[in-house]
């Protein structure tokens, strides 16, 4: 399977609710404060949005995440996906610290689920997405964002 | 069944976002502006959420919501749920003109399952509540929020 | 809030696989064998279906089902639901020695939500369903499915 | 990024039950009558499983799957994932003739996620999933799943 980047994704996050130890697992939401896409075929900004996080005992973060966001021309789109983040050294670090790190220093991988139905973008209804994540500075994440070629 | 009453919650929306028509129906999207809950022995502000909307061709609204809470002595809750919303002529005048529903006035019933690590609300992770809903004023939804007695 | 009884569901389940310990808790699967739901506007038997459990440590199951069923008049239904079942005693003894319990022996409740295109039963498509259950002789689950009268 | 293969799967489907048209697109569920994985590092037999899939007025139908592996060691395995199938002339023609496709006839990628409290599989519930999929000779599917190198 080859893969061929459709665009980026960035999103600055709040400072974390913890809900807590809960049925499954521990439970903390990060609303997203702000971002935007940037693609060849899509740009856009985030109107907002969040991720409810569980942080498993193996040490992995399990992502639940949901966002709006408008393109550059007015389409509305809904951007849905899970995932999972190894909450391994340099992403405490980036976490504590405010600080970013490099595709590659962390197992972060998403499946973005996008829906609209403006018939310009109907192409992201039928599109399978598969993003790759890193922590960006001040509490954000990046992902770059594929699909199968 | 009995049913007894464990809170109220009221959420102001802000303006739907029109995702529209994609794969699975109509989706709108709606924020929560705010709200609060209130019961003997809840009560809190929310801290946002939203409710991710598909409209059916059968006239009903299902909703997906999430909600963040801060009770009043400092706990923090995860509240989501699925639910019906028959899109009646009262709905769709509240929803028109911004006017209210009473309870009754439409087919509107919820499933809330919420979550915490806090223990002096432990007894949230494991009630089940139901929800029937009305339409506020200006925009909001309202419910009675029960649990088997 | 009043309910009312609009069907009785049965499911003999299979002896469970112990997937074991995973990430969001103790996952256990029960496939079902059989079973029937029988009401004044609606009856059939289940074509098969399971349930995916999660055993937390709280000293609940979590579960999360979903059944086939066919009507004596040729329908086809798709139940899911979610719902919450307290492992107290008088469940570990069912489900130990392969006895039954009553309601109200338990904490044991559901929200199944249908599906099904025949005209004839459109209307489960939008009613809201709450269900209580006990445990049945020889490992099965048994509801009573109540609507809002 | 770069995809390495894990395994492959293959699943024997029993004829579909038409639940028809519902809320949220047409629902037609497939049991699984059988099937097996095959790796290096995993390999066993398909307990049973479904997949209630919808299809859109788009011509893709969207799977929402659930399977359980047993290993050849004996452990147990919930496999659970969403995926996009372009039901375009060569999946139409081996659905209706018992046929099958190659990779690359159609569009049809899924997300597994895989859960397991067996000590030696522990990998699978941190492992991010992406299978591609085809058709196999009658009904079945097929799909080599890869995972991030």
């Amino acid at each position: 399977m080859n893969l061929v980047q459709e665009f980026t994704l960035t999103a600055a996050l709040k400072p974390p609710l913890p809900i807590g130890d809960g049925p499954i697992g521990t439970r903390v939401y990060y609303e997203v404060a702000g971002g935007e896409i940037v693609g060849d075929r899509i740009r856009g900004k985030l109107l907002g949005g969040g991720e409810w996080a569980l942080i498993g005992p193996d040490g992995f973060l399990r992502l639940d995440v949901r966002l709006q966001v408008e393109t550059h021309d007015g389409a509305y789109l809904y951007i849905q996906y899970f995932g999972l983040l190894e909450l391994n050294e340099a992403v405490q670090s980036a976490l504590a610290d405010g600080t970013g790190t490099e595709y590659g220093d962390q197992y972060f991988f998403t499946n973005p689920r996008i829906e609209t139905g403006d018939e310009r973008y109907a192409w992201v209804n039928t599109t399978f997405f598969i993003g790759e994540g890193r922590m960006l500075p001040n509490l954000g994440v990046g992902y770059r964002v594929c699909r199968p070629a």
